[in-house]
């Protein structure tokens, strides 16, 4: 890429976030309902336009097969019909989420007659980076729309057409629903500058998510200039206490592992208390070993189950996103939870237990975006947490820490009503 | 300052953020009743050694009258019998507020049985970076301390004695307390690499708050590799509707601009509707006048006030923190909001009306950390709103939006109470 191009880039790119931004108010304002008949124009277009977009999505299948891209990347790519209709489901599902914005909260008189209060508001516009699946392009404009912020989308290069595809579909839908279509806004470029140039527009964009590996995340959060909302990993932990309820903790910590293994959510590793260790793990790698679960042990997991492979210290805290788990006994719980402290990503952890006083601990004391007793990890989700749809989910803790659902796409501003006061 | 002063500075700062990142979970788990008495200690060791802090402060005064320090600077700076007491009484009255940690909140049991609810927990460790008045120091200590959070302070050079005196007896009242000393850190290097190290601690800090000039704020803001909670400046304006009452609309715009003018909340452009710009502008121009008030006036502000020194397009936006006032006739709210919307600073705005449909509007459409209807703009104030205390005013968007008090020190973690649930 010449200077110049670059040049041709970032003017591009400030161009289209200051277009959203210009956008953003008429969205903050917009009622439920203009919002709503938005978002239902939105998911009768994906349907009604299905044939487009499985076209556009074939270019990029070639491209893909060009590069040599991996049945798992390809499968990912792929728009058929299901997949559109998944879509369009997704975007009548945040239509039926109630609204965020415009309600007062904590509305308090003031020794003086001053009425003060809090009222839900827009962030403003929303930088969403992200890669591959090009549903996230229809996902996340839906949950912007709804909780009322302009977007800015850009997605990755290898769906560059599809994404393209669904946004001018959406901003269309937003036109013709009488709100401006830039307030769904796409970068149509697949060069890396247009993130650095995207992460620089400090005066447009109030928010960034980035969505993806680590890799994406640590870079975007690294340039960024704007504040970013990051997940970077899922090393999450289930305590078995020595207090535990064998059988249930052994389907608990099977469902952690197996149900899932590929998400931030499946558990990683197992700590176990010693006095229950000889009951309990036996069982459970045995269950586990019938879902094709493969140990990473310490010694005395080892002398426990023989044959299982020894962990080495690179096994604590790796996210293996795989049917493979550490698997260490601790003689407390303090021990475990320093073992978390010291190895966990602050995504999420459990304890299995019957004692009413360790599991109120637990609770209290470690540092995690959820925290269970006696529940499957599997369950740090949006929709499993009463949240609805999610945009991701939050490992650090300012602004906001575990899943983010429309009311963390909001912030709130004060209000007061006087009849004429002033500060004495 | 050589490679390897920097080298060492460098690696003290790296040392005292770990330390208080390793004293922050002590802190998280103290209970109200041992945080208070640690901040009842503090506020004792402050009142107890008012000779010590006197002594101390006496050699930044010292260097300050060597360095050529103005009058007002210097009295920044004093440390006196009535301001130690003011430091200690300020302890005390974040004493008295709530502890906003460990409650839980919108507990609800999900379909599966599983019982979900958030827990208000501390940030974490936040890193305060300030200037000149030594208070600070107590002030922002005591906040964190409450709210369960560790603190990395680290003030102007110019108070370097006293900001070290204070930081030294507060860490001796937490020692004896029971609590760990480094939950309170002082980083005790007036050179700015110690600024630049600080801000890229991110694996230490959890949130950098600076509170000072603009310009410290900017590069602050501009370095860090940590989040940051900023407040630039405030232009805060007053739009008086056509449906104004005159009288208590001239006495709300003379205390907005002028009971105290060089803070964030006085009043720095008046807008005024045509319609009402007759009857209103020389009256409130006779009161402005009386005390001290200077105006620079649009030319309809000209005519209908002879003698006003004319506004250039600069004064729009500006924050004067002094005795002057911008005034400008609009011929429509919307004129006004779209002024604040482009010469505005997020900070507080109000619109001074008799129209309730009007003042509804404006509430809701302008973008102000506080929006005031029939008040002054004095009132964003932690105080004042009903927060208590505060630790600054933040006008962006991202985890708070205006004054920050204990709550917002805080986030919140997802918890959830099972019986042995797993994901279907």
């Amino acid at each position: 890429m010449t200077m110049s191009e670059t040049g041709t880039i970032e003017t591009m790119v400030m161009d289209i976030c200051r277009a959203a931004k210009t956008a953003a108010p008429a969205l903050a304002h917009a009622g439920t309902r203009v919002k709503n008949a938005a978002l239902r124009a939105m998911s009768e277009g994906l349907r009604s336009r299905a044939a487009f977009l499985m076209e556009e999505n074939a270019k990029d299948l070639e491209a893909g097969k060009t590069r040599g891209l991996s049945a798992a990347m390809t499968d990912r790519l792929l728009l058929d019909g299901a997949r559109i209709r998944q879509m369009a489901d997704g975007i009548e599902e945040v239509i039926a989420l109630p609204d965020p914005v415009g309600g007062i909260e904590r509305m308090e008189r003031r020794p003086n007659g001053l009425l003060v209060g809090r009222m839900r508001i827009p962030l403003g516009v929303i930088g969403i980076i992200y890669e591959s699946r090009p549903n996230v392009t229809a996902d996340a404009a839906a949950l912007c729309v709804k909780s009322g912020n302009a977007v800015v989308l850009r997605g990755g290069s290898e769906a560059i057409h599809s994404n393209a595809a669904i946004a001018e579909i959406l901003r269309e839908a937003l036109f013709a629903s009488g709100l401006p279509a830039d307030a769904v806004s796409f970068i149509p470029v697949t060069e890396r500058a247009a993130i650095d140039a995207m992460l620089a527009q400090e005066d447009s964009i109030d928010l960034i998510i980035p969505r993806g590996g680590e890799g994406l995340i640590r870079s975007v959060a690294e340039k960024s200039r704007i504040p970013v909302i990051k997940h970077y990993k899922g090393v999450c932990h289930i305590y078995v206490d020595e207090d535990a309820d064998v059988a249930p903790s052994v389907r608990v910590c099977v469902n952690a592992k197996a149900q899932r293994p590929g998400v931030c959510n499946a558990m990683e590793t197992l700590l176990v208390h010693e006095a229950i260790a000889p009951a309990f793990l036996p069982k459970v790698a045995e269950a586990m070993s019938r879902e094709g679960v493969a140990l990473r042990g310490c010694p005395e997991t080892v002398r426990l189950v023989p044959g299982t492979v020894p962990a080495t210290e690179a096994d604590w805290g790796t996210e293996y996103l795989d049917l493979i788990l550490a698997v260490r006994v601790v003689p407390s719980m303090d021990a475990a939870m320093e073992h978390i402290r010291r190895h966990g990503s602050l995504h999420t952890e459990a304890i299995l237990t019957r004692d009413h006083a360790r599991a109120m601990r637990f609770l209290r004391e470690v540092d995690s975006s959820l925290v269970l007793v006696n529940a499957s990890t599997r369950f740090n989700d949006g929709y499993q947490l009463g949240l609805g749809a999610e945009i991701g989910i939050s490992t650090t803790k300012i602004h906001a820490f575990g899943p983010m659902g429309l009311e963390e796409l909001t912030t709130s501003k004060f209000v007061a009503f006087g009849d004429g006061q002033v500060r004495q």
